[in-house]
């Protein structure tokens, strides 16, 4: 039976619902083994997934576990989710400036592994802060503080869970109809009434084409249109690495440098306000631009700010005493001109070789190292100008220069 | 690294040599796991593999293991293959043929899994027939009596073993180009200097169409070509099951029935002969017809028969001691008219039912069982005659005779 459902996806034919609840029901039970939910996976990968056996599936793994119920909390609560990417740290800036604004958000982030750690990694450089809320605090919190930051309840799509730690060791993470179904259940599960999508393409993201991002971000929408639960989505560039700093502290203060109003207008910024005023817009069915001129509003004024040091000190975070390490080395310009590229990929690289992230479920991060940028793509710089800091742990870094930083003349 | 192979297959690239060792080396060392090599067989078996990856993969398997070296034996030794197929007793039958011409003949044949036994399972219904000769058994036994006939030496090929167990559980067997590599790299491993393949075409094969058949017989000639071994192939029907008997120590009645000249010439008959005149003419550089002529003196003069004898004498097999269930049960013809068809899987599946076959390695064949078919397609019965005889153990099997026969008036 189980071979049957393999060999008829092997041959690129549609599935019915029942059988890819057969299969996928089967691996959570055990009643399917590893080897052969994975090479059913890349049968999925290589041969697709029609938009019923998208939907199918995305139901399928929304039943396997909870579905989160916020419908007592008023207003429409929108969940902005990115795709990830080497320094993305916009869950710290949005979920503040949306709810200082009055707009309930609820933000649950995921760990996983990669180059740089994920939003709760980020978070737990902060210490004390909590990121296991149950479901009762959330809805607690949200009363109180309109806004919550925590990691994914375990009962929230617990396939996603087991599917996801499969396919991140066996060459299958690359297909769109699984990736569609693995955020959009989540979301849907989640209890949002509305979602925004942030998709990355380039070198640093896992989508290297604005082709395949395109065909995420329909699919998404479609799936949406399905539950009756408006989607949009933004597609952003991660060829470079998004604003100035890579790693978990360092993140944390870029973060609040955004928030006061401190940081210039980098692509960081930019994509951050862009985000916000589209959550704002969806929340309160108001056009983006109206929703663009209360995110500066809020930032101006501080609220939003005031918002990031609430959420912080309600989950028990001690800003006070988060960690930055004080070995650092300077990466200077090895010429003078334009920096015309820092390329996301190898950053991240460097990044992970910092630390900063994890390449398996065994290795701790560091949340005190990693890098900064001081000079952005565009800029001009003259040799031995300082381009970056390099914040490492036990062991001196080995940085490849030619490969993060491109100076044209 | 291994991830990085994974992916490069899944996006159809070739590989490398040293790729493909590195997975497939990897997996015998338990360096990659299985549900690692299951999503790249998977990938393969989509994407498929140029000639010099097959011929590569071909090398691996080979060196996985020893390779049997008969050269001190005279004369040109042609190994037979059959993909496999219901009923297919033709090695019981052309081994000797060939032996008692002075052709010295090994055969290493397989178990397997499938809806009946295999060639070693079809032995063992012989009691005392011993099927683990060593290497050194094998040569003794060549010089002695020019014919061998026992299973795979342990050490032929461990990569294919474990290879093909993962295949059998993960809908990754129906790939040409690992089908090619797995049968290729065991019979250049045996020893042979020449091949004969007879590959199976048919709903009781695993290949369905003749398309597929004649790529794998043109990729295995080229495998050939690429060892500089002559490599011949023939392509038969598995349609309608081959002969009148499946299940083991039936089949092997009916093999000395055909040895001994009793039977008339039906398919079988002329598929045994075919195989052991190209045989003859492969080892003896002469025309097909040349070694037709042999094949036919052979059985008349009862010298093929003797060989059998010789053979089973030789490895500790008692004919006398064979047991055939005596529970029978007769399926008699529903109407009158032509026989049309005899359809190979379903009788395939009750030869599974009945225990002649095994589903899983924990089964155990019961030798005693099978069906033994009175009448074959093309012939005209009458409502009421006796199609077949069924032979069971405990339990008396559900037939079901409209998809086993199809009449017509």
């Amino acid at each position: 039976m189980i071979l049957d459902i393999i060999n008829k996806k092997r041959l690129g034919k549609e599935l019915s619902y029942q059988e890819l609840d057969t299969i996928f029901n089967g691996y959570l039970n055990g009643d399917v083994y590893d080897y052969q939910m994975s090479s059913f996976l890349m049968a999925i990968c290589i041969n697709g997934m029609s938009d019923e056996e998208t939907f199918a599936l995305t139901k399928i793994f929304i039943d396997s576990g909870d579905i989160l119920d916020f419908s007592e909390i008023e207003g429409i609560k929108v969940d902005k989710h990115s795709t990830g990417g080497i320094g993305d740290k916009t869950t710290l800036v949005i979920t503040p400036i949306v709810a200082s604004l009055g707009i309930p958000v609820i933000k649950m982030s995921g760990r996983g592994l990669g180059y740089t750690g994920g939003t709760i990694d980020k978070l737990e450089s902060i210490p004390g802060y909590r990121t296991d809320l149950s479901e009762k605090e959330i809805l607690k919190q949200l009363k109180e503080i309109k806004v919550v930051v925590t990691g994914q309840t375990s009962c929230l799509v617990p396939m996603d869970k087991i599917v996801y730690a499969l396919r991140d060791v066996t060459g299958t993470v690359s297909s769109i109809p699984l990736i569609a179904s693995s955020i959009m259940s989540k979301k849907i599960a989640g209890g949002a009434d509305k979602i925004l999508i942030d998709i990355k393409v380039g070198n640093g993201a896992f989508l290297h084409t604005k082709a395949e991002a395109k065909e995420l971000s329909d699919l998404m929408i479609r799936i949406g249109n399905y539950y009756q639960k408006e989607v949009r989505t933004i597609i952003s560039d991660m060829d470079t690495p998004l604003g100035r700093a890579i790693g978990n502290s360092l993140e944390i203060q870029e973060a609040i440098s955004v928030l006061k109003g401190e940081e210039v207008e980098n692509d960081f910024v930019k994509l951050c306000y862009d985000l916000a005023s589209e959550m704002i817009s969806m929340s309160l069915n108001i056009s983006k631009k109206e929703g663009y001129e209360m995110v500066k509003q809020s930032i101006e004024n501080g609220s939003a700010y005031q918002k990031f040091l609430e959420l912080v000190s309600y989950q028990k975070g001690d800003l006070q005493k988060m960690k930055i390490s004080k070995q650092t080395k300077d990466i200077l310009a090895k010429s003078s001109g334009v920096l015309k590229k820092i390329d996301a990929l190898e950053m991240g690289k460097l990044s992970l070789a910092l630390g900063a992230g994890k390449e398996t479920l065994d290795d701790k991060i560091d949340h005190s190292v990693g890098i900064y940028l001081h000079k952005l793509v565009g800029e001009s710089v003259k040799k031995g100008d300082v381009l970056a800091t390099v914040y490492y742990g036990n062991k001196e870094p080995i940085v490849h220069y030619d490969q993060l930083f491109t100076i044209e003349v």
